[in-house]
């Protein structure tokens, strides 16, 4: 008998659960506890941890590299239905880098351990695959951060992330300083300030206190 | 019967030849053929082609992205034995980015089609494993550059980039522009020069028209 609430979600969200023993799937569930993470908490720090493989309920994991000296590049981040699979980095052979990741909001996911997820790739094929295939996706991931951090203008940069933000918050009003809007961006907070000033000469923002409102979507999204 | 190169080649190299049918060792075998690039050549352009799974023999491939704009960043440099797999990236699905590759020296590969590749990764689990662990291995190399790239001070950078060139080559000279080491790095030629003219006067290197020689290892890797 496997426990409804983890095979439920497993059968959604993992494509290798098809392909588990009936042992297996009862030893993954068994393996795999619910974890709430507030607001704000350090989830996986960089080498000195790998608590497993997360199946993200509800809210949002934010992936970032950070410098010896503390700055920080957003790689990408994670919602609802997504796995993150580099909190478990030191089970793929493969992966040989590390990353930080946050809870941006309340996040509710099903935590897989490393040890568990470790034995079932190693006996099973398709699990391992599973690993390695979200690592692909997860590479594109960083891949397209890389284009925006290198290679765009910072006003592209800058209405890429202002356009996202409303359309996932369903919002026009972005409540972030311009530090906060720099370290998502992988920029200064002097640049994205003279390119929000820039915006608001140009009729795209209004700036306020503690945040941002889109007056001109159309004229925004002519920048991207 | 199976062609002795191919398979003596696929066995040290591919850890999923060994989980192939007969047939599909003679269907990959019959599928790969052997290529030439002459030192220079653009052996993949972005999203405009999707040759195929490369098996170097000899030479090196160096893997970059490149800008609207033509900046060119190096992620990665491939040699004799490694397996360039993003030449192929249309075949694994979670792959949604392109890069660009060119042969640094005159290489020969053995090139699996990628319709071959693909027809074999959706028929064994092992093959299409293979090709997304290759690319897990390949994301390590990339967040690697990305680190040097984006966090470390450009003399750190340097230092190791001229490390790295004279254990690779066993001589003490490094035969190249200022220019071409910019772009190996993903920096610009006046920093390099910079570095360079600094590297010089602390009795590091010995600068001569066309090329660096390194004078005193030891304060080189005390940089690093």
């Amino acid at each position: 008998m496997i426990e409804n609430d983890c095979s439920d979600l497993f059968v959604q969200n993992f494509s290798f659960w098809k392909h588990l023993t009936d042992t297996e799937k009862q030893f993954l569930c068994d393996n795999t506890a619910p974890v709430h993470y507030f607001k704000g908490t350090n989830v996986h720090n960089g080498n000195s941890d790998c608590i497993g493989v997360l199946l993200i309920k509800s809210g949002q994991l934010r992936t970032y590299m950070l410098s010896e000296d503390g700055r920080d590049i957003t790689l990408y981040r994670l919602f609802g239905g997504d796995v993150c699979i580099l909190s478990a980095s030191c089970v793929l052979d493969a992966i040989t880098f590390d990353v930080f990741i946050d809870a941006e909001e309340d996040t509710d996911v099903l935590l897989i351990n490393s040890a568990a997820f470790r034995q079932l790739a190693d006996q099973n094929i398709y699990v391992k695959c599973f690993g390695y295939q979200l690592t692909a996706a997860r590479f594109s991931d960083v891949m397209w951060a890389m284009q925006q951090i290198l290679f765009m203008g910072a006003d592209k940069r800058l209405a890429i992330f202002l356009s996202d933000e409303i359309s996932k918050s369903g919002s026009n009003e972005i409540k972030m300083t311009h530090e906060q809007i720099a370290r998502y961006m992988g920029s200064a907070r002097e640049v994205v300030s003279r390119m929000l000033k820039y915006f608001s000469e140009e009729g795209i923002v209004e700036l306020y206190r503690g945040g941002i409102r889109i007056i001109d979507k159309k004229k925004l999204h002519s920048l991207i």
